[in-house]
């Protein structure tokens, strides 16, 4: 049986178009990017087209591309890369950060050694990040680094990063968004958001995974989380992932030239499904926010999320009960905590994130299936509360 | 024209049969290995199968198998991830360790609001570090980290590292061996080197670029690079790069299989390599000690090697001049300059290392091309010292 794969903010597929351009580099352009033969110069010229297609993405220089191995290193490589250039003070974050920003400012502010102090912003029962309390927060603690992400990965919610990095610049602070969700969903320039740091990722954009960027401002302070052979202007040494990061500059331009047609298509299929999930009493947590077109993160009161997705892969779906980088603490999501919904109804939310390979035809059999599905649960009791 | 690739320490092409294991990786078998639904639960067995083919190339379990993007992560998180969960203290490493293994024991030393002190192991003019000062050096400054690699890149001497571990073990520090260049060359079993940690990589063993791992006993006490989504039992968070894992553990399955030949078809490849360069008064680095039987380092005295190495490329023959990923620092080799070998013969320097395609022909056709583009540049006197 073939799977319907509606768990696209987990992980795309590389497109076939990404997958040639990346084949020539695995047998024949096969040379280290650092040696100096024409192998070498070859897979060099290769990384540097790469940069220029990533570059040209986000609407910066191509010197301004650092290239890692993930969005989690280049999240990492934001907060413990600045945070060893700057004498320690105020780190903010949002709440609803994906761990791989959370948790090393969580180990920043657990040293003892250090005075990092870490806070969090608020996000309302939206999902939305208070800009109230950015204003507040930020003159109060006087931070010098603040990351807020540009779409959370589990509800979709898009969030204001210009109002909040004019804050944050306006108190001196160096500003990061994680733009690894919203990249390729909706238009991303790294200028119009007026930050000084950005991560992106290949592999939610039909690119492969192990590549990914942080974007820099020439000025930040930053030092490397990985040092050796001096790769990517010293900031991140180790031999070069060329066809990751050829396939990762193909699908930026992939991405580019159809993220509008992308966020129609996959609107319309959120549109129809959300429709037919509120028919049956669903909750659509950020629903009153402006989000991801793709994402829906529901909950059916009574329906653990856990079992519903047995549930719906058994039947052929593939959807998510939480961050698939979570499955340390499954069960609990910071990012429902964090809008005050009740720990019962978190553990009923499941998340389907569309993508372009998707169609009406298979939102229309899973509406069907869920339904069924529920209703088994309900006729056999296994209804939370009930 | 085809290149005639003899640079195999910088990077190999993937193996046909390695590529075809991770092809469907990429567009079918594309889930994200934390998901929980099927095509997340494929990607998961993929990768422990991969982790258990690492685990017996090296003699260890997979448990003890901690994937990284490549050999320069994994040598900074031995580094960094155990320096953090040690008090400062000393820490040993040889004078001809990669730039992976010494920049960021460089970091740790420089770092005033800690205690760390850095000492280097000397090598003997042979290539291979001094078992007397492994001694007295340990016994000295009582270290709390020892990393000795277990072939150099650049000239292929086999270090001593079982001696070295016994001694670090002995003085209670933890023993690191970077085993990148060794592995897939020469026979590696982790328990023989009593070792706590080791790395090891894809790519130089005709798996692809973007993963590597660090093997460690499970009592080494260590912390993570990257913080996040808690991957790799927390110490290597980020979306698992499943092709790239998938072809580590098929290149581990064929470099076990063949290391005896690869060892026997290359070391033949050399012996002949090293007669013709020797009649031509070449000076091999190392000749006299254990070493990785493909390499060769070599020097025609007032031969510029830069020279030499784009001369050849020209003909068709790729080499190197030093070590690919030390181009931030072009003509000049930490290893040479640890053998005490004279500036002026170390700028004479060209790598080659041979790998299973290379062929006696090859060899033949490349001493004649050094013979002619060496006649050549003496006739035309831009002969070093001349």
């Amino acid at each position: 049986m073939t799977q319907v794969y509606f768990d696209h903010n987990a992980t795309t597929a590389v497109d076939d178009a990404v997958l040639e351009a990346m084949l020539p580099y695995f047998r024949e352009s096969y040379g280290n990017a650092s040696s100096g033969h024409s192998l070498g110069l070859a897979a060099r010229r290769a990384v540097n087209l790469a940069r220029e297609q990533v570059a040209q993405a986000v609407g910066v220089k191509p010197a301004q591309v650092i290239f890692t191995s993930g969005g989690s290193e280049a999240n990492n490589l934001f907060i413990r890369g600045v945070a060893e250039s700057l004498k320690p003070a105020a780190v903010v974050i949002s709440a609803i950060e994906h761990p791989c920003i959370r948790r090393p400012a969580e180990e920043l502010a657990r040293k003892r050694s250090e005075q990092w102090q870490l806070h969090q912003l608020a996000v309302d029962a939206s999902g939305e990040i208070n800009m109230a309390e950015v204003a507040t927060l930020l003159a109060g603690v006087k931070p010098v680094m603040v990351s807020a992400m540009l779409a959370n990965n589990e509800t979709g919610v898009i969030q204001a990063v210009a109002p909040i990095a004019d804050v944050a610049r306006a108190h001196g602070a160096w500003m990061h968004t994680d733009a690894v969700q919203a990249f390729g969903k909706i238009p991303v320039d790294f200028r119009e958001l007026g930050v000084h740091a950005m991560t992106l990722s290949a592999h939610k954009i039909y690119g492969p995974k192990g590549a990914a960027a942080l974007i820099i401002d020439p000025r930040l302070p930053i030092k490397p989380l990985i040092y050796g052979g001096g790769q990517e202007e010293g900031l991140r040494s180790g031999t070069e992932n060329v066809p990751a990061i050829v396939g990762f500059g193909a699908a930026c331009e992939l991405a580019v030239s159809r993220v509008e047609a992308l966020a129609a298509h996959t609107g319309a299929l959120r549109e129809h499904l959300e429709q037919g999930l509120l028919a049956m009493g669903a909750t659509v947590f950020g629903q009153g926010a402006a989000r991801l077109p793709n994402t829906c993160y529901f909950a059916l009161p009574g329906i653990e999320g856990d079992t519903l997705v047995v549930r719906l892969d058994k039947a052929g779906f593939a959807v998510a009960s939480g961050a698939a980088c979570s499955s340390a603490t499954p069960g609990k999501s910071h990012v429902l905590e964090a809008m005050h919904v009740t720990p019962v109804l978190a553990r009923c939310a499941v998340r389907v994130s569309f993508g372009a390979g998707n169609t009406i035809a298979e939102v229309d059999a899973f509406l069907a299936t869920v339904q069924r599905v529920v209703d088994q649960l309900k006729s056999m009791s296994v209804v939370l509360g009930a």
